[in-house]
């Protein structure tokens, strides 16, 4: 007897170990597209093998005509394939960060819930070529090494077990596994950014570069995120450790590295509830550190003001007293990510 | 009286404080092109308000016909604008790295030895727009992290004055102080990776990402750059600590972060000598540590290899005795930068 399709086989062999290694109930996201139905196929597949109870969901974004009924056709198509429960979850869109930014949002609100409420992790179909283009559009963003990290395998309730493996390979498991594709118009759609990167950014870098630019780039992602996981574990214990009384040790802290330092400083400004942290903030106290020349309070956002004094810094609410030096005119916000994944 | 033109300006802002920072003479390395001409100009206007003795060297390739002539011509201009002295080096071009490659490893070995010569830093006129193509080319080859980092500003006896100076605003100089500005056919020919990039796929990504990509690639590679310096000095500072008469205690080194634990590995093994250091051999000695069942030895190239023995990882000549555990198939080695800046 011969095996499955090599594409079958690859993907089922992406969701094997994952589902073996935890007895924890799988959610799998449908939206009707190749990735995620390539995924659900295997995950219905594999999960009974390792013994893991695996339903489906699909969202209901209500933004075109027809989402009812398209979303209730995958749903059954979903529970053809032996996945159960599988629920229909409509999404509450609202108005913020465009017309896609707003569908992620309600979509992943949706997918949080019926994660909590199934106490199930929840597998989405991310493939290496999603990865490529976030990796990309962190770039574009300039917002640091952390936008280009990209999407992570684990973030609970989040489970992204496809990130290795090529959109071609997904597109031809349904094929041969006749599971019909529904191409979210979206996807092709040349006003949104992701579809141009795709249809025309990201086959030029190809031809320029000589190939393998989508698989660089994810693997590039992936060594990255080690690197700067690295580097947030190690600031979280400077904090930890030098931390007194809500205050901390100028002259020390100016001692470190300015990739832990600034660390350090974010973390501490972030868990004081510090909200809206602007780059130019973070600039002016780390200012106290190492541009110390006796300067006066900086004020931050949310009504409190960083200040040093005796050789600590500390916070305290703005305007208890004397001037305070704001930070220079357009105190532009850290450049936020324009797609946020879990 | 009015000052000089906002270009001019701005070039000459961008090499003061690095002329007003240190005495050491400095040579501007000049192509002929506009960056080169518009730093040359820059510098020999800043330097004697510095005090600082700048001359200039521009490098003959002898690949071009009429490059002697060329490369006259070009010196004759510089000294014109007033350094002193003006050197035209010979480069003995090899055939390794493919033809852009082969040049730039001859021009960086005369650079050197003027450098040396002299006691002098050479100044180089690497533009943000240089800097984004070379973070472009290192994502496209996927070689890690750090080939995300770009080229560095300072790293003796280069300095890079101008990276974060748009190459538009050099042209513009140039234009400004009437500077007769030679392009060099290579940079626009489109059988290079690099030309492709300025020409075709960095206008895309503008286009595609809303614009700003150059500058946001410079600043993430800035970034980056500063939380790859961290790590890799508290990676130092761990194999200091951690090893002893040549050999590193297994359990501990294990217990690090992996984005630690591999560079400690790394420079462990560099330190030693071990030559053209694959990343299959890397991930076979770091398995020596994290996934530990008694395995025998990893071979290295150069005739060494690394074992367990008795809680510590030592190096020891290949085939002292007992099986050796060669690393899987196909050691391709850590990709290497295609463009190696110094």
């Amino acid at each position: 007897m011969s095996g499955p399709p090599p594409a079958v086989a690859a993907v089922r062999g992406a969701v094997r170990p994952g589902l073996r290694a935890s007895a924890q109930p799988v959610l799998v996201a449908v939206s009707g597209g190749a990735d995620s139905l390539a995924l659900a196929a295997a995950v219905a597949f594999e999960a009974p093998r390792a013994d893991v109870p695996a339903g489906a969901v699909t969202v209901d974004h209500g933004l075109q005509a027809g989402s009812a009924a398209r979303a209730a056709a995958t749903a059954d198509l979903v529970r053809g394939l032996g996945l159960d429960p599988v629920l229909v979850l409509p999404a509450d869109v609202g108005t913020g960060g465009g017309p896609e930014g707003a569908a992620r949002t309600a979509r992943y609100a949706a997918l949080d819930g019926a994660a909590a409420a199934r106490g199930a992790r929840v597998a989405l179909g991310h493939t290496l070529d999603d990865q490529a283009e976030t990796v990309l559009l962190g770039l574009g963003r300039g917002s640091g090494p952390r936008s280009l990290a990209g999407m992570v395998a684990h973030r609970p309730p989040y489970w992204r077990p496809l990130l290795a493996v090529r959109r071609s390979t997904t597109r031809e498991a349904c094929a041969a596994l006749g599971l019909p594709v529904w191409d979210d118009p979206w996807n092709t759609d040349p006003a949104h950014r992701r579809s141009r990167l795709r249809a025309e950014a990201l086959p030029l870098l190809e031809d320029v570069l000589g190939g393998g630019v989508a698989g660089a780039l994810a693997r590039t992602a992936g060594l990255l995120r080690e690197d700067l996981d690295a580097l947030d574990a190690l600031a979280d214990a400077e904090r930890a450790r030098l931390l007194d009384d809500g205050g901390l040790p100028a002259a020390e802290l100016a001692a470190l590295p300015a990739a832990l330092r600034r660390r350090v400083l974010r973390g501490w400004l972030r868990a004081a509830g510090v909200p809206d942290l602007a780059l130019v903030h973070l600039t002016a106290v780390d200012a106290l550190l190492t541009g110390w020349r006796g300067q006066g309070p900086v004020t931050l956002p949310g009504g409190a003001e960083a200040l040093r004094t005796s050789g600590r810094l500390v916070l305290r609410p703005a305007g208890c007293r004397g001037a305070t030096a704001r930070p220079a005119a357009d105190p532009r916000p850290v450049p936020q990510p324009e797609e946020q994944h879990p």
